[in-house]
This record gives structure tokens, C-alpha cells and sequence, in this order.
């Protein structure tokens, strides 16, 4: 049916389409969704507790029977650095003001921790048929006991060097993230806006330099994104804006309606709210935060926003919210993850080569050298 | 054969594959190679004479009967500032006096001027069968004689809003360009790095925003890339920098060595060497200049380093040239225009629907409140 079968021989769905796990934004109803419709949906577990974790998985569990993926986060944390917190929180003091809220009170930095032995545990526990990591790779150690698990481990590139670094320290499967995508750039070799590749120069790039199945990230919200994923060599495609528009995802409203009604050119890349590099609505915290000059790192600038972010998500108020979003989100119009599912679908048929093709293209399998 | 034939019935060339107009680094070689191989090869005239277009079209008309494009700049030219220009000669001056050059000498400013009525009688004159603009349109008068010629119109759009806005202003052809283009972005309605769009992303949405035939440009240099730009809807494909790296071109060698060398995310999006933004590996010129914290504005910049620039060519020295590249440099890999020419019509077939798929779109158009 599609180009190649080397994603779903491995990871055993039905549709080489992947449900991109968007922490904070969605549960288990987009990726039970998504699993029933046979694709991968990942749990974003990065902001859950070991307990949550495993309810999580367990309802997805009881609902569908399909592969599951995990999903964490691999970044290095914050050193604490009293003296310097407080400047970032008087900076910030305006928004909290704003909501009443206490700029001295302490801040929950309990989640958005790295992957560590606990959850490593968890995972051991759980055995998803496959994890994988934003932000590199865990120490090999924890890495080892994950793949001891039979878990298929995937890792995000946002450059092709991040990819060859993934393939060897053990991932199985890259995730070609293009600078297109909506959220935080899983970026670890580099931190430079400057660097980061669109996703029709990057996924074959990415295709040609690893041996392990790709999965096109960004840019992709319809069918017509999916067959050019697959064009370009891709074995998967991998969407997240698109279906947390719908009705499953945890999104605010405020944040349902700022998909539909805002235009590429004013969905950015910006630190502003977390300290890392994410894309999403120039709203008017990004606006105000990036002209005040200084942003802490992450995740501290997360904690940081996240008390005032709290607050405007419960009045729905989208000036003060993270608005998450790839620059497809124009290209958002179902209002359930079963529409979203069904259009990502008619995109695999749209790539199924003809008979013709298939030969041609098991001709190019036999001479690799003529080929880009 | 193809998806459609739309930008073929218009232009009447026998492939929908765009050769890019690229000043000051190609000639009359590479756009007869492409109208001889049946694209549409574009002639760069902005840094042309009146009296050098006549002669290249000249040429291109005795070796090929095809369809010419002839490729002009809509910038707003820069005012005379005696004392701000002595600022930024001065902060130059170290790449000056590199290559012996007298930092005080006069600077040629007869290039780069935006298309004007002395240009625009060329045309008249030439009558080309395709114009195409970089940065906006001309004022409506002299748009209207270049359309009263017969010449088909193309403009280039880096976010949607710009496409919209050139296909009001009497465009025939949108040229949707991706942030992973080589060479100068041709916006003209933002100057913002942020807003910038993925081709995966920008494509869709201008073949959704206008009526035109859309021609994709960036991120493409070989047949996975020309079959992507089918699967988002294009109508044809634009390319630069896989010719630029043949022997046809009129790059320096050690410009042709950057683009076999330079990895995607060395290829940066820059105001050093031009005042504008523009697509190129990241040299010590660029780096140089960047840190400096002081650009003039376009076209200013550009004749400010022309200075070093012409120079440093002459001794094929990349360091102080503009090496002007697209994000999809590291996929090149042939080493003449005409099999550059044969590895992209080899996408356009690729992207060919099987029968099954033709009356599946024939279906689409006739409902089009089912598609994205």
C-alpha cells in the first residue's frame, strides 16, 4: 500500500502515521484515538508523575489493543541558582500580578524532569512497544535497560548530525524533526535558531545518512503532507497540531481557536516561554517576554511561566497560554482525531506507487548509486 | 503524465521543472541547458545592463527554441547617506585592505537596480515569454506594459499574504518560497527572519490561497524533492543550487566546493553580505560581519562587499565570497546541468498518479469542501 514497509514491519500498526506526544496538551484520549484508527499514539509521559504514568498506559491499555508508545524528555536540568531566580520572577512579576497570583510563592518543579531510574523502572514495568525521547538520548545505562525491555527506542533530529548521533548510541527509529514543527525542537547538538533545516531539504538528508526507518515531523497536517513525506523517502509521518485541534485533545479552547485562526507567518520559534526553542503563537507573552530581553533556561523559564500560564488556561485567555504549534496549522480544519486520522490515511493511498513504480522503484533498490 | 498540467498549458515547456534566476553566478549556460532538456530556463537580469539582457537573451534565442524567462528585482532602492556609508566602509575596511583595495575608492552602484522603465522597454523590445519579479511587483504602469507584451508574470511568496497580495496585483504564477531556499528570501510585505515558513508548510497553503499555478522553490535538488512539490499540490518546481553546483554555471570553484561540502545546518539564513536576507553557508565573512553588529541596508551592503567579494572570487577564496546556497545542497550530487535536469524529471514521473488516483482527484475537484 505504501512506499515501504520497514516502520510498520517493526512497530507493527496498521498506518505508518505517528500521533506526535504533546506534553501538557493532551491524555490518553488522543492516543487511544489514534491507536484505534492504526496508527502510534505516544503518551507524552515527560510531565507525569511514575503513578500517572502508569494509569495513563493502563487506560490506554483496557481501550485498545495496539502498540503504545512513551514518550520523555532528555534534557539536561537546571542548576538551582536562588539569586538569579529571583531577578527571572520579578521580570515575570507583571503576568502573576495579573492573576493575583504571589510573585514570591514557590514554584512546582517537580515535573519536566529528565528520564531517570524511576521512570526507567516504570518503563520496565509497563513494557510499551516502543519509547521515545525528545531532547537525545538517556545515559547508556538507562538506554540499555529500556532496549532490555524489547521497546523500540525512538529519538528526534532537528539536523542530519543528530541523526547519525542517534542511529549510534541505539535508536532504532529517527524522528526527522523539520523546523516546521510546532512545540519544542528536540535539538541537542545545537541550540542555534539559525541552524534549523526545513523538512523537504532535511528528511531525505536524514534518509540518506541513517539506516534505520525515518519519520517525517512538521509541516504535515493533511493528506497532502504525508504522501510528500513519503516522496521524500520518509517510512512514517508524524503529526501533532492537526489533532490537538480536535475534540480529544486537552487543549484549551483558547488554544483550539488560536490553530484555527492564526497564520504561519505568526506562528514562531521562540524561547520566551519555556527557555528552550519551541514554535508557536506570537502571542503577546512571547512578544513581551522576547522584548524584555531576558529568558531563563529551561525548564526554569517553563516553571517560571507556568504559574501565570496556569491561571490564563483556566479563563482560557490565549495572550498568557503557551499556544504550541507547527506552521501547518493553517492547514487544520476536523474537529475529531477520527477526521484528522481518516485524511492522514487518504495521504498513504495518495503515495502508493503504481505497479510501474513498485518495479522502478525495486530497480533503484538494486543500483543504490543512481540514486540522489 | 503529471499531477497537472496547468503550469505546462501557460508556460509550454515540456517539463514543469523552473530553472532559478541566480545574479552574479550564472550566464546564458545553464538556462540553455534547461530549455534544452524542456524546463523553463529564468535569465537573471537584475545585475544586467539593457545592453547585456539584449545580448543574453540574443544568445539563449540562437542555441534553443523554447520559452525564456527573464528575472528582474522590485526593491526599493537604497537613499544617498554620505556619513552613514562612511560607517560601514569603515567597519569593512579590514577586508579591504585584505586584497589591497582602497577602502575610500568609489563603489559601483549600477548593478542591482530595481526593474525601471528604461528595463521595462527591453522587454518590449526582447519580448520574453515569462517575467518573473524577486521582492514585490513593479508599479502598476510598468507592470501593465511588460503584461501588454504577452509575457506570462511570476512573483515570489515567502508567506502566504505575499502570495495573495501578488496574485491581486496581476501575477500569473506564484513562486511559493520555502525558508530552505538558497540566495535572497523575496519577501517584500515582512523583513522577519521568524516568520519564515517550511516549504512542507507553505506550499499547501499557497495552492489553497490563490487560483494561480504554484511553482515550489527551496528544499528541492532531486527527484524525491520534485515529487514532494507534486504531493503538496505545486504545479511546478523550482531549482537553484543543484545547478549552480554544475559545470554550467558560473560559480566560482571554491562556491561549487561549498555547496558539496557545507552540511544543512551551515546554511544560513543571513544580512551580512547583502543588507537583506539571504540563503548561504556560513563563512568567516558571515560570521564577521554578524558579529560586527552593523549591516547596511540592501543594496548598499551588497556593494559594500562586492568590493572584497569580486576580489576574493578572482582567487576563489570562499571565505570572503557569498555563497549563496539552499538548505538542500548536501543532496547534490551531479556534476552537469543536464543530469540534473534528467534526476528531476525523473520526480516529475514519480509523482505521476496511477489511473485510479486521477479519478480519485477528477472526485476532489468536484467536491472541494472535502480537501484540505
Amino acid at each position: 500500500m505504501w512506499p515501504d514497509r520497514r516502520f510498520l514491519d517493526l512497530v507493527k500498526t496498521e498506518y505508518p502515521i505517528v500521533l506526535a506526544p504533546m506534553a501538557g496538551v493532551m491524555d490518553t484520549d488522543l492516543v487511544i484515538a489514534v491507536a484505534q484508527g492504526g496508527g502510534l499514539g505516544s503518551l507524552p509521559c515527560a510531565m507525569l508523575s511514575a503513578e500517572k504514568a502508569r494509569e495513563q498506559v493502563s487506560i490506554v491499555r483496557q481501550r485498545v489493543s495496539a502498540p503504545v508508545c512513551m514518550n520523555f524528555f532528555c534534557h539536561t536540568p537546571v542548576e538551582a541558582d536562588a539569586s538569579r531566580e529571583a531577578g527571572w520572577r520579578r521580570r515575570l512579576g507583571a503576568y502573576y500580578q495579573e492573576h493575583g497570583l504571589d510573585p514570591a510563592a514557590p514554584i512546582d518543579v517537580a515535573n519536566r524532569a529528565p528520564f531517570d531510574a524511576a521512570m526507567c523502572t516504570v518503563v520496565e514495568e509497563l513494557k510499551p512497544e516502543v519509547v521515545s525521547f525528545h531532547f537525545g538520548l538517556p545515559e547508556p545505562g538507562l538506554l540499555k535497560r529500556v532496549k532490555a525491555t524489547g521497546a523500540i527506542v525512538m529519538g528526534s533530529a532537528t539536523v542530519v548530525r543528530e541523526a547519525v548521533w542517534l542511529e549510534d548510541h541505539g535508536a532504532d527509529v529517527i524522528i526527522a524533526q523539520g523546523a516546521e514543527a510546532g512545540g519544542h525542537r528536540g535539538m541537542f547538538l545545537t541550540d542555534r535558531l539559525a541552524e534549523q533545516v526545513g523538512n523537504l531539504a532535511l528528511v531525505p538528508q536524514v534518509v540518506d545518512a541513517v539506516d534505520v526507518p525515518v519519520i517525517a515531523a512538521g509541516g504535515i497536517a493533511d493528506r497532502r503532507g504525508v504522501a510528500a513525506a513519503f516522496a521524500l523517502g520518509a517510512d512514517a509521518a508524524q503529526v501533532g497540531t492537526a489533532f490537538l485541534a480536535t475534540a480529544e485533545s486537552a487543549a484549551t479552547d483558547a488554544h483550539r481557536t488560536a490553530i484555527r485562526t492564526t497564520s504561519a507567518d505568526e506562528i514562531v520559534l521562540t524561547r520566551a516561554m519555556s527557555g528552550r526553542l519551541a514554535r508557536g503563537a506570537r502571542n503577546r507573552a512571547v512578544r513581551a517576554i522576547e522584548a524584555s530581553g531576558t529568558i531563563a533556561p529551561f525548564p526554569m523559564q517553563n516553571w517560571l511561566t507556568g504559574r501565570f500560564r496556569t491561571a490564563a488556561g483556566e479563563q482560557s485567555l490565549g495572550a498568557l497560554q503557551s499556544l504550541w504549534m507547527g506552521q501547518a496549522a493553517p492547514l487544520v480544519e476536523y474537529d475529531t482525531a477520527a477526521e484528522v486520522f481518516a485524511e492522514l490515511a487518504a495521504g498513504v493511498s495518495d503515495a502508493a506507487p503504481s505497479d510501474a513504480r513498485i518495479d522502478e522503484n525495486r530497480n533503484a533498490g538494486e543500483e543504490p548509486a543512481a540514486r540522489g
